[in-house]
């Protein structure tokens, strides 16, 4: 069955690679399966069809058959309990991936979310410039944690996983802070997971959607 | 084998249930199994034995034989996976109920952190009265993408799922807040989850620890 995911026409960021339809291009690299793209304009997002797709009008969505899923987590592990290559074989390896999935979303990330709304949506405000510190401080307290537990291993629990999958995504959005280059081990993590072939596939398919250029060989 | 969680020796919160023990109780509750809980207090929380279970030094975690597991979310999609009553038999309802599960921890809940993040951490700051505004809207920008597509359901999507759980327990983070109430439909979603038997189990149980007396049958 055909799977087709929903990507921004344009994206906010000019094709970094930080919309999260670059999670799921990278977990279905990485599993080796093809993939349509539907493209859709931030009007569209909030119009009944894409919101029946997907309630709080965002991308990616994914559809396979009659099956629809929103939510770049709930994506990621779909495909990876299909498919080979992104969760272990064996029982509690595998239940401690999808415990780092999680870390990745509702631990390290919701900071890091704090810090892109303060950037997006307050930098006019009076306040921006003496919140700042503080907002990046909570982003620093997760990553010395982080940072600890990961040691100077290449990924979070043995080989890689959907769970580094999800968390060198979710450290992306920090690089442009500076704040990453603060946590060396960390860095290092991140440039590894950007280093796969899977992960510079799936950046070179969204680059081509915003450059308008198709993507080079890999 | 033994189920052992972890809780706070001391919540927080005083018992009102909001800690996030009761979520993983609450699971264990509805697929009834057993469990022991060790209570840890905030310094223990700190300290190399707790981080070796959960490296951001939170609670709860999850111990079964040789498996060790934090992140609420992880956790209760373990026991949903492994007992009947928390997730459909249906492969594609199935994968519907976990993608309400990451909808809860990453797309609803993240806002509602940044608005007890605002109240606990930054309410003697110059900025406090000024900016609560704007992050009590972005919850609500939330709150009525959510509203409008349970419209007047019972639950997410059909019987009562793991996501039900999860999103319930998030919103139910909401409630002093008053905003909640603004969203009959979502306020009264919350009052059917605190009203199934496993919740109410779940919550004098906690509530039990932080009053020092036994809960009281239900």
């Amino acid at each position: 069955m055909t799977i087709t995911i929903t990507a921004f026409e344009r994206s906010p960021d000019g094709g970094k690679g930080l919309a999260r339809d670059t999670r799921v291009r990278w977990a279905l690299e990485e599993v080796r399966q093809p993939y349509e793209v539907r493209l859709v304009s931030f009007r569209a997002m909030k119009e009944p069809a894409h919101l029946a797709l997907h309630p709080f009008g965002q991308i990616p969505t994914y559809e396979e058959g009659d099956l629809a899923l929103f939510e770049t987590g709930s994506i990621v592990l779909h495909i990876a309990e299909r498919h080979a290559g992104l969760l272990p074989d064996d029982a509690n390896a595998r239940a401690r991936a999808i415990t780092w999935m999680f870390a990745a979303v509702n631990t390290v990330e919701p900071p890091i979310l704090e810090l892109a709304t303060a950037t997006l949506l307050e930098s006019d405000k009076p306040w921006y410039a003496a919140r700042l510190p503080l907002v990046e401080d909570r982003v620093r307290d997760r990553l010395n944690q982080l940072s600890a537990r990961l040691g100077d291993a290449d990924w979070l629990d043995g080989a890689f996983t959907a769970g580094d999958l999800m968390m060198v995504s979710v450290l992306l959005r920090l690089r442009s802070s500076g704040i990453l280059d603060e946590f060396p081990n960390l860095a290092a993590y991140v440039t590894r997971g950007e280093a796969r072939p899977a992960y510079k596939r799936a950046f070179a398919a969204q680059l081509a959607v915003n450059t308008g250029k198709p993507p080079t060989g890999q």
